[in-house]
This record gives structure tokens, C-alpha cells and sequence, in this order.
């Protein structure tokens, strides 16, 4: 069998396996959608059968055989092409899979279901003490991942890898300190500031079935394809990528609440238009798959944030908004509206931040958890630590753990190394947008308009299609000229928030 | 490994092949009701991987081992008892699963694929001409798939054993006989009678979401668990039971037509308290799996006819029915809604027939397979046979083929040997009415209260929890006291229309 046919086969086998994964994927949309409850028990069985049977089949020895033969073949001569760009991606997943030990696999299963169902109870009773025996297992059993992974500098960054492929805990510091020190300043100027929005805007009757004609409409027009996806409502919204022609979206209605439903929405989209902006052909493949979490957070907050929260934006939105949502909207000026869906105000849970505190969120759990992971904070001094951190950081304290170290469900669930990629996509997501600015003639006259295609388009040709061709570094370097880094969004945050609050 | 051993490992064993088909399950429910459009592509490779690998994991030559193990053991000594059924019924699965040739499996699958596309196109064009290569070809394919499974009589009960094991050509021909005997003067003496139901008492607007709620009521009373179910909308309306508690159905509403969504739902509802009501702990066994289409379609039959389609059950319901349709049945009394609903009208179309011509669709279509599959009767002169004999059943003549022998999918998709267990059911379903009439105290009375408990409950203790520990014929005689037979069923026809119609 020549390299040729090796890398078909290979390509083949990968493509089963992706296929067979994303049954699972359309039986988890059904769970958070419409599985009857009773329906439970059965569905964790359906869905750890395939899981179990994708890990199997892609940790087999003929898949590493086949990685080792190519390895060795002329199709690595140019390491930028697909087929290279595969192999090399391929690689990495399964020396990642295979090192892992399946006892620590399903350790790992067991104790983060547990612990799952410890920190929900424990946050329900505001109790720490609950779920601290629970973080502690985690962290060790996740010390242990990292170290069958391996690492060159930081154990962090054997599981960053997992999120973030080629970030590392060095970098992030770096980058992260940088944000904070011009992040916090504005924030300050803001805080001081006497100008404030007219927040009770947003939290005006808005008939939930009018939320919902609006938040499609503004799917669609940005390029959301619902002949290839869908839009439904859950406790907790998401974007799921079925495979080829099937990309579904959740969101939830808040009847009294604007931002909520409309603003996720455009989220969810963002992440919809990426996965429906993938190579088909490459579906199962690294090169048809997401490059990393911080560049699909790019891709969300890009249209949520980037073009979502644009005074251009609005100012082709809002006669819209005001008719659609008639009378309520009828005395508000466009202004008004735009500045109070701009508003800043430090809050003590993530999911609620704002645009420019949502990174302090960040930046506190990326300092703590590379802390815990080290082994220089004791879990039990975690809440204490916290609280403290977060006074330094906002200038408030949360009054109790539930608005503090127990609000989010990441860590009972072994996702050490997941939160920065939300802070890396804000940072990618300005970054795009300046390189947008520049390479699209008239991008400003087209948003007026309304019309998205070509913007669509940029990020299509720039970023979706190609997938994990690139690492996530290399991507964004190509598309824009220059490495990640924050001072493009620290730009963007310092232009709009200056003429708000006038600092 | 002794037998215990044994029989535990292979039950094991297919209970996760059963979990990997019921991805299916779910995926072909998402597809007739929420996956997008251009999801469809996709979904069919999804649907054929796992299809294809429950099929090599159950011809597996290990399946076969243990079975032959199984039987040389003690566990047949009550051939009775749940293990010995569940050997019993896996051996003939096993058997007809490895003796048809993969050869043959994949043409099978090729050629009806193709040949459903066929006749769709040759019914819409109403042109028998372009569908009959393709039946010819199924019919060629289904003698070959006969001939692989082996028969001692006719090459009809290879087909039928699919569908409704134990069953044979034989047995239906006696029957069918008889019944036909017997319906065909009840039928002609319907139509001479000078008394009509009020047709259009059903055909008045009928507002969809008020059918909806109205309906799922309807099914929730009879005892449908919508904690372990769902009721969706999709053109063609299926239930499946996916696995323990899940379980979904499905209906089309018609806002000038009482029946079609009510009558519908009550029948699919009966589908789904069978699946409810077997045994989780046997799922995936054959003791937790439907025992035959024919008794399948006995328990919708029941629900939907014994039951929904009696003087009682309106009794109780139709004042709740004028309070929810309010006023549109104001006018209306209770035994002309229940003439109406009773009406009996010879018609070309099968799946719109009532409870007595429905069976001579059946028989109609009984005898042409039987002739096709043998060869005495030529594809060619399909369409001239049918409209023959459907004159001499029905006493009218199909204008065209459309409404003749191109109405069906079943020919196409290869299901020769299906139609019988449509009339099966209705047969069964009477047998059981009977036997619940003599075994239930006060059975009428508690129709009249709505309280539906006590009948579903014998349901579920003689037919649901068994599934296929015995043949259709021995349920039958079990729960009733003597073997499958049309007399009750006719004695049911005969005593429901003899008020109605005078004669």
C-alpha cells in the first residue's frame, strides 16, 4: 500500500469514526431539547456506548500505524497542505488519547459525574465545604492527566492543549497582565464616571414570541443558514455541529429582558456560521474541524459583540427593533438604546459581565486555577483567595460563595485550562474586526445596509474553511498580520466606551 | 464459562447492540421531525453506519457460538421460562440474519432504495409502466431472500416469519376466507341500508391547537406516559419506542377533519402503551421486544377502535368534546357524532378505509403478493388483476391506477408478507376485547368513568410484559382462551352496525 492510499484509508476510518461521534452529538441536542425526562437513564447509556466505541476505534494500533507510515511519506513535504495539516493534527489527538491511561479515562468519568452532582448541591446550599473533597480529586486526577500527556514548561499547558492547541500558561500570563493593567484603568474611568445608561430599556415587556421572530431575522441576516440548521430553546443555550448541513443553535426567552435571547442568539450564530462555514469534505478531519475553542469564542463574539453591539449596527437595526416591538421601544432614541446595551458595571457572575469586566472574570479563574494545578493554593483557601482577588480586580467583594468561587460548573467537570479560551476569543474576535476594517471596501457602508455577505465571506475564507489547518496562533497571524495579542480589543474597548462616559 | 456465564455475556452483549440500534431510533425521529433539510444527506450515512454495525456485531460468528452453547444447556429445560425464549427467538433471528447473503442484503437495500423513488414518480405520474422494472426486480430479490431463509410450504412464509413468526400462507388463506365470507355481506348489506351518518358533524373547522390539546388528553387518559413519551407532528405518522422510558408518537392535524388527528392519536398511543409496557429490564431481548407487527397492531386497533370508536367511550367523552370545540358540536347529538364516526363507505384509498372495508384492502392485497411471489400472477398484469378483483370485493372500480395498486410503499420497500398483520390486529384486537369483557369487572362501567386503569393494566399484564417469550398465536391463546380467529371480530362488526345501519 503506498502513502497515498495509506492517507485515504486513514482518512476513511477517521471519517467513520466522526460519524458515528456525531450520532452522539444529535442525541445530546435531543436531550437538552426534547427527550421526554423519563428518558435519562436510557440516553446516558446511548451516549457512553458511543463515546466508549469512537475511543476504541480511535485509540486503535493500526490508526498510530497508519499516522507512523505517513510520517515517513513525501505528503509531509509541504507542511502547510491538508493532507500534512491532517497527519500532524491526527498525530497529536491520538499520542494525546493513547497516553492517557483508560483507568485515569474513566476515573475521570466517574469522579467528575460525581463531583458534577457535588458542586450543583453545594452551590444550592452555599456550602464549599461540600464540594471542596470533590475539586480536590479532580485536580489530582487532572495533575495526573497532565503528566501523561507531558509538558515542556507548565503542566497547565498539557491540558490547555486540549482547548487551546499551542497555547501555553507562559504566554497567557504575559498576555493576560497586559490586559489587565489597561483593562482595569478603563474600567476605573468608567466607574467614576457620572454618565449612565437607562438601563430599565432592556427591561421593558418584550413578548416572548416577538423576541423570537427578531432574534431569527437577525440570524439569518447575518448568514445563519436554517435550511442547514435550527434555532430551539433550552435551559442553557449552545451550538451544536451535527456534521454537513446540520448546525442547530439553542437560546433562551426572557420576557422582561432584551439582551438575553437577542444577543445569544447572534452568539450561538456565530458559532453556527463557523461550523457551517467548514470544509463538508474535510468533515471528520482535523482541516474540517474547529482550530480551537478561543477561535470558535472568536467567531460568537465577533457577530454578538464585534458587529452586534455596533452603533452602525443599531442604526440599521434599531426602526427595525422599534417596529417590530411596538409601542415599547417608541420613546427610546437610538443613543439611548445603543449606549444602554453598552453598559458597563462590575458584577460578580461571568455569564452576566459585560464586555470589559467579563475578562477580569477570566483572568481571576486563569490565576487561580494555575495556582490550584500547581499546588500553591490549597483548594480549601480557595474561597477566601477569591473573594480577596476579586476585590482587588472589581473593587467589590461577593458576599458569599455562590456569587463567588462556586458559580460555574467548569471545574467540577475537569475543564482546567477552558477559561481563558473565552478571554483569547474577545481578544481574536478585535483583531478580525481590524483586519476586516481594512481588507473589506466600504465594511462600515455594507453594515449600514445590511448587508453581511461580504464580511460573511472574510471570515469564511480567513478562518472556517480552514479548520485545524493552522494552529490558532498561525490562523490569526495569517488573517490579520500580526500574533494574538489584546491591544486591539483594548483599542476597541477605549473608542467605544470614551464617548459613553465621556473619560 | 458455564451456561449462566454464557447466557449472561450474550445478553450483555445484545443489549448494547440494541442501544446502538436505538441511536437509530432516535435519529430517524429527528429526521421526520426537527432535522433541517439539508441534513438529509448526512443522516442517511449516520443511519447506515450504525445499521450496518448492528448487523456485523449480531452475525457475529461469537453470537452463534453461544447460542449453540445455550441450547446444549439446562436453561431449555421450561422452554417457558424468559431465557429459553429469548434463546429460542435470538436463534431464529441469528438463523435468518446469516443465512441471507450479505450479497443480498446490500442489493435488497440498493434496489428498494431506488425503487421507493421509482414508484413515488410513477404514482405521481400515475404510471404503472415506470414502477414495474423495479417491482420485478424486489419480487426477483425477495424469492432469492426466501430461498436463502428456507420453508417447508410456501415460499410466502419465509417473507411473513419477518413480520409475524409462526404465521404461514396456509393459515392466512383459511382465515382470510372466512372473514371475507362474512364481510362481504355485512358490507353489502351497509350499503343497501337507507340510513346515513351525518358526515359533515366531521367536517366542521376543527382549530389545530384545540385538536392538539383535545387529543393528547384523549391519549393521556388511556394511560400514555408523556413523562417517558412525546407527541410531535409529521406527514406520515409513526410511533417509536426508542428505549425504556422513551417513547414518542406522532400525528398530522387537518382543521376540517375531526378523525385524523383523533383517531390517529389514539392509535399510535396504543402502539406506545406497548412499548411502555414491556419489560426495561429485558430490553434489548427478545422478552422485551414487541412479539409480532400483528399483535403490535392489535393494541392501536384496540385503543382506536374496541375502545375509541364504542358507544361508551362517547359517552363519557363527547360532552367533553362540546365544551372543548365549543360551539362547534353544540348542535350536534351524541349518537349521530358516534354514526359519523362509525361510517362505513367502500373507498379506494386503504389507509382512509373504515374498521369493515379495511380488512378487504387487506385480503385484496394478500392474494395479488401471494400470486406475485409465486409467479402466477405477471407484474405486468398487476394493475388489471386489482382493479378486477377490487370490483368483485368492493362492487366499485378504481378509475386509476393512483388509487389503485400504486397507493402503497410497502411493494417497493420490499415488504411482502406485511399487509396481513394490518387485519391480524384488527382480529386480535376483538379476541381481546372479549376476553377483557369477561375478565374485568364492570369493564363498561369504569369506560363510562374514564377510568382506564384496570383495562390498560390487563393489557400490560397479558400481552406488553411478555414480548416474545410466546408466538403470536400462543399470546392469543393465552390471553384469551382460543387461538387467532375472525369470528369475534365479525361478531364485533355485526353488533357495532346492525343498530347503526338496520339491517
Amino acid at each position: 500500500m503506498n502513502a497515498t492510499e495509506t492517507y485515504q484509508n486513514l482518512t476513511r476510518k477517521l471519517r467513520e469514526i466522526s460519524v458515528l461521534g456525531s450520532c452522539a452529538a444529535v442525541l445530546g441536542w435531543d436531550e437538552q431539547t426534547y427527550m421526554p425526562p423519563k428518558g435519562g437513564t436510557f440516553r446516558g447509556e446511548q451516549v457512553s456506548l458511543l463515546a466508549q466505541m469512537c475511543h476504541e476505534q480511535f485509540t486503535a494500533p493500526e490508526i498510530g500505524e497508519a499516522l507512523s507510515t505517513l510520517e515517513g511519506s513525501d505528503l509531509l513535504s509541504d507542511p502547510d497542505s491538508i493532507p500534512a495539516a491532517n497527519i500532524r493534527e491526527l498525530r497529536r489527538s491520538y499520542n494525546r488519547a493513547t497516553k492517557i491511561p483508560s483507568r485515569l479515562v474513566a476515573e475521570l468519568a466517574r469522579v467528575t459525574t460525581l463531583a458534577q452532582g457535588e458542586w450543583r448541591n453545594a452551590r444550592e446550599k452555599n456550602d464549599f465545604s461540600l464540594f471542596q473533597p470533590w475539586l480536590e480529586q479532580v485536580l489530582n486526577l487532572k495533575r495526573e492527566e497532565a503528566e501523561s500527556v507531558g509538558y515542556t514548561e507548565h503542566r497547565y499547558d498539557a491540558l490547555l492543549d486540549e482547548y487551546e492547541p499551542g497555547m501555553t500558561a507562559a504566554r497567557l500570563k504575559q498576555m493576560f497582565a497586559e490586559l489587565a493593567q489597561n483593562l482595569v484603568p478603563i474600567i476605573q474611568a468608567i466607574q467614576n464616571s457620572k454618565c449612565k445608561p437607562q438601563g430599565e430599556i432592556l427591561h421593558r415587556p418584550y413578548p416572548i414570541e416577538l423576541q423570537k421572530t427578531f432574534a431569527e431575522q437577525a440570524a439569518r441576516q447575518i448568514g445563519f443558514d436554517f435550511e442547514a440548521g435550527r434555532l430551539d430553546v433550552t435551559a442553557h443555550p449552545f451550538c451544536t455541529g451535527i456534521g454537513p448541513g446540520d448546525c442547530r443553535i439553542t437560546t433562551r426567552y426572557n420576557a422582561n429582558f432584551f439582551n438575553e435571547s437577542f444577543f445569544g442568539v447572534l452568539h450561538e450564530a456565530g458559532h453556527g456560521l463557523y461550523e457551517q462555514g467548514l470544509l463538508a469534505e474535510q468533515f471528520g478531519l482535523p482541516c474540517g474541524s474547529a482550530c480551537s475553542l478561543g477561535i470558535h469564542e472568536s467567531q460568537s463574539r465577533f457577530w454578538e459583540n464585534q458587529v452586534g453591539r455596533s452603533h452602525r449596527y443599531w442604526q440599521m437595526l434599531f426602526p427595525k427593533a422599534q417596529a417590530h416591538f411596538s409601542p415599547v421601544l417608541a420613546d427610546v432614541r437610538l443613543d439611548d438604546f445603543y449606549f444602554a446595551i453598552n453598559e458597563v458595571k462590575p458584577s460578580f457572575i461571568r455569564v452576566e459581565a459585560d464586555e470589559a469586566t467579563y475578562n477580569l472574570h477570566i483572568i481571576l479563574r486563569f490565576e487561580l486555577e494555575l495556582a490550584l494545578l500547581s499546588g500553591d493554593l490549597a483548594v480549601k483557601d480557595l474561597p477566601q483567595v477569591w473573594r480577596d482577588r476579586f476585590t482587588q480586580l472589581f473593587g467589590i467583594t461577593p458576599p458569599d460563595d455562590k456569587l463567588g468561587c462556586l458559580q460555574d460548573i467548569h471545574w467540577s467537570m475537569g475543564g482546567i485550562g477552558y477559561f481563558p479560551t473565552y478571554t483569547l476569543g474577545n481578544l481574536y474576535s478585535a483583531q478580525l474586526m481590524n483586519a476586516a476594517q481594512q481588507q473589506i471596501v466600504n465594511l462600515n457602508e455594507l453594515i449600514l445596509q445590511g448587508d453581511f455577505v461580504p464580511l460573511r465571506e472574510w471570515l469564511r475564507e480567513n478562518i472556517h474553511i480552514h479548520g485545524k489547518r493552522y494552529t490558532a496562533d498561525g490562523l490569526i497571524e495569517k488573517a490579520v498580520g500580526e500574533p494574538p495579542q489584546s491591544r486591539a480589543f483594548i483599542d476597541y474597548l477605549r473608542s467605544k466606551y470614551q464617548p459613553l462616559y465621556q473619560f
